[in-house]
Formats: structure tokens, sequence, C-alpha cells
């Protein structure tokens, strides 16, 4: 997987006063590919309630280290973010988690960087941002921006984890080629009026309607092969229809 | 604040089980500026462990609605999305947050869309798929895709407010209602049994495609009429056809 970077990047958490809140920052930081977790001066246990909550990161918390401050929990690492949902102070400079991450992960190519994560109550106090070079705040809803801690570290780690995918490959549709969307269409339509769907008046309105409905979807090579099956079974039917009719019509044939 | 279109956003919860997942995830939606919740078919009650999570968020679970299943909990919503953690089966479609969250917030101008995000062990299930237009999927660490019930709440509500932070509004697409939609889909698949393209082995699998094929366009009204126009002509023409054929094989009616 190659997630040097990330492996780079450790989640200090300070003063965390519920357990619960350390095992799922620990089970967000393994759905985002982070590994490395710290607790400054703790004000709890990594409890088995912790363990429930971290679900299969155990393996996390099982390697976390407990530090009797945050200045020595920052040990060996070079950049320091602190995160802050306040606005007051010497805050003003916060910035958001999506312009910070690309920064980050650039820094953690090469030198350990480390997160920070205040108390569930004040969050990070001046004298804790006093050693951080630069400050995150997740833009909420300026009325109700107390996030709970696991949460907001989830949210910093997706950042992280989305900076990174952003120069590989994704799932993207693989579009069926012009000329068999064509031939399908072509299909479609030659079904469509044997069985009594379109006709003169209405064919070319319809078939512009059922081009921007298919259209917008985006056909892959499988989406054509299934809608020239309909097509083909409608044609048969529409065929032998007339073929009926045509007995019906003229019952000499029968 | 003007929130419209985040007021236009329904959360559904499909069968959740913990109480505190409820809780945590009104709180995030509230971080995030979303306001209505509703649960369908849940495991468990608004319990005061909920309410404990919610913390300030208690005015959400005050007014969430509790539905008994997810097709009803739907009402009144437009567009459906889905959330899934899995990959295999039908999830193939399914785009990230992210890429996602200008479209929902376009339709959400004008009309209703649901988010809806299964039950924490199991997730979303293709019964539940089935109802949803369009899939999303949280790009965890492949070897930790299980992400907490309230944390992809909070993803996705993330995505959602820093879109609408950024989105300007464009020509939306009027989506059709769900049992609009529904009423089709049960009038196509008849249609394609009627004319043999459909039979029971494969009548499952094929149905999911089309779902998803005419999920990714997005229906409006004007489609569905489409739609259902072709699977009636169809339909009579596949019922013809027996007619016809009994005569065939019996040529004693002829």
């Amino acid at each position: 997987m190659g997630d040097g970077r990330l492996d780079n990047i450790v989640i200090v958490l300070v003063g965390t006063k519920y357990p619960g809140n350390i095992g799922s920052a620990a089970r967000a930081m393994q759905n985002m590919g982070l590994r490395h977790l710290r607790l400054a001066a703790p004000q709890c246990a990594i409890s088995e309630e912790a363990q429930r909550m971290a679900r299969r990161a155990t393996g996390i918390l099982d390697k976390t280290r407990v530090f009797r401050s945050l200045r020595s929990a920052l040990r060996g690492v070079r950049l320091v973010i602190g995160t802050t949902g306040k606005t007051g102070g010497h805050r003003q400079h916060a910035c958001n988690p999506r312009s910070l991450a690309p920064r980050i992960l650039r820094l953690a190519e090469t030198q350990k960087v480390g997160i920070v994560f205040g108390p569930e109550d004040t969050g990070l106090v001046d004298e804790d941002l006093l050693l951080c070079q630069l400050l995150a705040r997740i833009p909420t809803d300026p009325r109700a921006h107390s996030i709970n801690l696991a949460q907001a570290v989830m949210l910093v780690c997706y950042e992280l984890r989305l900076a990174r995918l952003e120069h590989e490959p994704s799932r993207v549709l693989k579009f069926a080629s012009v000329d068999e969307v064509e031939a399908m269409y072509q299909q479609l339509e030659k079904a469509l009026r044997e069985i009594g769907f379109l006709h003169d008046e209405n064919a070319r309105h319809m078939m512009f309607r059922l081009r921007r409905l298919l259209g917008r979807a985006g056909l892959e090579h499988s989406d054509v092969t299934i809608l020239r099956g309909i097509a083909r079974q409608a044609a048969w039917f529409g065929s032998r229809r007339l073929g009926a009719q045509r007995k019906v019509d003229n019952p000499s044939l029968g």
C-alpha cells in the first residue's frame, strides 16, 4: 500500500477524559490508514470501553504511547498542527483541514508531523497552542462548533487520506464506444417501432429523450449489452405480432 | 443563515442498533448544519444514551420521525442516496461523497434528498439498495472499511457543508417520486418478463443492473412516463404473442 506519508503522521490527544473517545479515534484512524496515536496527560485509562469502541483497531491502542505532557509527546515531531473549534485569542490564523492536508502530506514525506487535539470540554488551551506551528479549524455551523473528539480526529484523518488519494486513479466509468452506442440506439429504435411505441410522428422526439436519459447515466459496455438484449426481445415479439396479425388480417394464409 | 439546501436533506438511519449512534449522528448533523433525521425500523429507542451523545443536538432528536420501513421513511424524498462500505454485488457504481456533494446540493435547492445509512453490523442490504438511485462510498483504507455509523454520517454531512460553502446554483433535474419510480420498475419488470427478456433466474440481477443504470441518470417525471409507455407497449405485445402462440400451437383455433 505504500502508506509512507500517512505513517509519518502522529495523532496526539491531550488530556482526554473519556476512554470511548480514545477507542473511537483509533478506529477512525485505522479507517483512514493512520497508525500512530499518542496520549499526552490523559485523564483516563485505555480501558475496556476504549478497546470496545476501537473495534478492530485495538492494534493501534496496543501501540499507543502515553506521555506526561504535550511537550514530551511531541518528541521526534517536526511540524505540529493544533486543532481548535474556537475562534478567539491567538486562533485567527487557523486554516481548514482541506487546505492544510496537501501541505501536511508533502512534509510527511520526509519528517514526522503531529496533529494535536485538546480535551473534550476545553479544547487546546493557549499553553498547548504555543507548541503548534499551524492551526486547523473544522468549518462547522457557527452555532454548533463543538465536535465530538473522535469525530474531529476522523475528519482530519479523512482529509489526509483524500489528499493522499488525489493523484491515484479511482474507479471511473469506462464508457462504451460511440459506434457501439449508436448501433444500440438503431436497434432500440427499430424495436420500439416494431412494438408500436414509436411511429414517424414521435420517433425523433422520443429517441432524443431516450438519448438524453441514457446519456446522463453514461453507458458502459455491459449496459449496452443489456439494452440490446431488451431491444432484440422486443423486436422479436413485434415481428411475431405482425406475423400473427397478417394471419388474422388474411385468413387465407391461416 | 439561509441553509435552505441543507434543510432539504434528510438523513435516514435504517435498522440502527445502538442509541448512542443515533445521538452522535444527530450531533454531527448539527455541527454541519443539517436538521432532519428519520429512523427506519430502528432496533433501539431514542434512549437517554442517545440524548447524552447528542449533547446540544437534542432538538434534532425531538423532531426525529420513526418509520416502519425504509420505503415509508422516504416519503416525499425524490433523490435517494445509499451509503455502503462494501464493494461487491451491485455496488460498483458507488461514488465518493466529495464528488456527489455538489450534485446533491443542486438538487436540494428544489426537492428533498434522502441519504440512507444501514445498520451498524451489515450496512444497507440489497433490498434497501433497490430504493437508492445513487450510491456513495467513503474512501477508507481497504483493509479497514467498517466505519462507525455516526462517523459516516459526519463525513457525509461535512462534505455537504463544504460543498455548500463553495457551490452556486444551476439547472437541476426535478426527480420523480420514489412511489412513481417504484411503480415504473414493477411495470417494467412485468413487461420484460412478458417479452421473455427476464425469467426467474436472471430477473433479480438484471433489474438491479437496470436500476443502477437508470438511477445514475436520475429519473424525472417525464422520463418515467416514457419508460412506462415502452413497458406498456412491450407488455401488450408480450401478451398478444402468447395469444398468437396459442393460435399457432393449436391450429384448430386458426
